[in-house]
């Protein structure tokens, strides 16, 4: 059996710190779905469709194109996990008071639906301590993003803050 | 003198994490009372008498009818220990991280109303992660929480998310 | 060349925990810049304006009157910093698990102004556990500031929650 | 049915946030036993006849004489307690990165006993990061730990180290 | 290629958190192989010899036999895992505080063999504060290990402790 | 006057993460004087001659030469300090669970010497995770430390190694 393995997230926008984990993730899983969540309530800048075009325009301009899906989910993570089938849910994490929470989802999820894992990997030192909210932030004020974010989200942020 | 001691929370809803905590409390406490902050301020998903009404049923479900008081209160929580004679606070933790937070909280109490103790206890290992925003945020997507709150609960959470 | 350097924050108000960062950088920088950023996205209770004058008035209030300058700024902080002519940012620690956010900016800051340095210093233990927003929740319920703020920044809380 | 305590420790040697928790203690239980556990692994630096000796003298010196008594143990903590019958066991705590050490305690004290519950209470800011480790270091180094220890603790070291 | 993975630790002894992880990691990688770290520096308690057994041993008894290989290394674990040809570290987290300490190990063999990815899953709650040393204390003291550890590994600790 | 700073530590040995803290301390302050600390009691790997030296000629290595001086200390680092007329005292931060340590060290220090001042400074995200106990261990095995130390540390480590 193929063992398929989900990496969730917002991705409001994708940073090449995500894209760092999508790499690792394809060197473990002989499956990898990028799941973005729809997410409502944290009144994401980008609609989903626009985080999913940044997310899959941004595997190409790395080299990842064609080697995982992107879809889009609004349901309880497990609820998607278990529809597409995954062993196991992706998680990048580097800042250890991040850990609690995710301990925490991981817990709760095995708790809903016992037969996933959550795995968690480390990216790269450089992207250690990059976030999408800190590149949103950066792009508000018009600071340069160029190192966190790839070409075609530079220019989508460009556009989303002209008239500010 | 009858020790006196106040558990309070915005319990929105009341968990079976609290509850454990309630418990406890009533094993070290010759008085526990059980105070609802009304916390507008963090717009609680259920009004402080459904709080109340709630944390009153699930007592009732785990068989602790009787032997807590459920109070409400709005107004700064040391006011309200000093009001009801109460020599301590009961807290419960498990979450490392918050821990920063709950020292904040205590030291500030105690600046504001020397008298008064901060006891933290730690709820079982199976309530070491549930919250109630965690609780909230499965219900909302229509999942189980039948591990983590009373049938009461359950049954106000289907309810509260019904037309969504 | 004076080494410059700058104390940023939203103060809103300011703290007894800050002023006392500002004795300390005073000792350490020839100069000493206060950094009062707008940050329209937190809603602050005050306007600029108001915790520029409430961080003005209590350097006078504490004797530290002329050692420092106070500008306010709405741009992204090595901007500011830059403009400023500073060598070094300086931040008031305490709280462990703030360190990962703290690192994170001052990680962020290195990689778009790798001239300036974040600096980090330690406040008074008794304004280990103190902040803007516990001196905010406190006045809102009409409970004693009085060690927390100067006498300045205790009546402007007052005459904001007059009327609540 | 009185509600007696365990405040354990090494307390090699004891210091003024140790009698800080003491005092605190008694405000909470009825009966509180004070636990020197003989640790012979942890190689310390006095006797448990001297860790006692010194606690006992302590507590005369600031006037908690007859409050609570000192006993050693050589066991399990939960044996002890156990034989003590105690229904709590008390901890002061205060640094965030000792809990995860502390939850493992109380977690597997717990599970070896389950009738015993582990309360954690707040020292005074002002000994939030005292510890008999630290304590012992400067009295190495001849410093000055007046600030730390009783007058009986602070002569008992400089026997210890006189002749370094 | 299959992908192979290695599961390190000193193992002294193995406990049943340890076996959960090895269950896990089952699931996820084609091949999974214990590695025993001789580790002579940390004085264990069992020789290396012993710990393989316990480990073969109690994978029998709780029905993992044949699943996993047990191997023993005196060298860096990225030199045992290169030679093994290994592509993933395996490793069971839960205390938030050990995460440095974990992130700081990945970052470095990351750096010495960066073929080479560190996996962090999670034990189960009821596993989540164990470890070898606190089974090793509560041994030594004759208490109860039957909880923590397989019928084999609580025997070895008996005859370990029998004459002190 | 001249603000004169001391950057403590047992340095066993000096790795590139510490030369990167010298780096940004020169830029901060007028002196720098790096203060290695006998610390008998550690068992260093190195003799106080040997770590003094390593310090100096990495110094050299690196550029940095004539630009700090390098002194050795047996006694409270306060009293070193005070001894040299430094202002403060400088450490490398980088790892969030090292901080609790860290602060209780300048708490106790600034209560011994209130005079003095402990500044933190981040390293370069490149030696985030590096440690002097790593780089022996690496060493210890064999492995390949040039990323992490200057040339003349990579050749006494090996001496050192030579015969194991």
């Amino acid at each position: 059996m193929i063992k398929k393995a989900i990496y969730p997230g917002t991705f409001d926008p994708v940073t090449l710190g995500h894209l760092d984990i999508v790499k690792r993730g394809i060197e473990l899983f002989p499956e990898l779905i990028v799941g973005i969540a729809e997410n409502p309530k944290k009144k994401p800048l980008f609609t989903i469709e626009e985080r999913k075009e940044m997310f899959v325009e941004s595997l190409k301009e790395v080299g990842l194109n064609g080697k995982v899906k992107v879809k889009t989910f609004n349901s309880l993570l497990v609820e998607f996990a278990k529809k597409e089938g995954a062993v196991a849910i992706l998680r990048g994490i580097r800042i250890v008071s991040d850990m609690d929470h995710e301990f925490t989802m991981a817990s709760l999820n095995r708790k809903l639906f016992p037969e996933i894992e959550t795995v968690f990997l480390m990216p790269s030192d450089e992207y250690a301590y990059l976030s999408s909210s800190a590149v949103r932030e950066i792009a508000f004020y018009g600071g340069d993003v160029s190192q966190f974010v790839t070409k075609f989200v530079e220019k989508k942020l460009k556009e989303k803050f002209l008239n500010r």
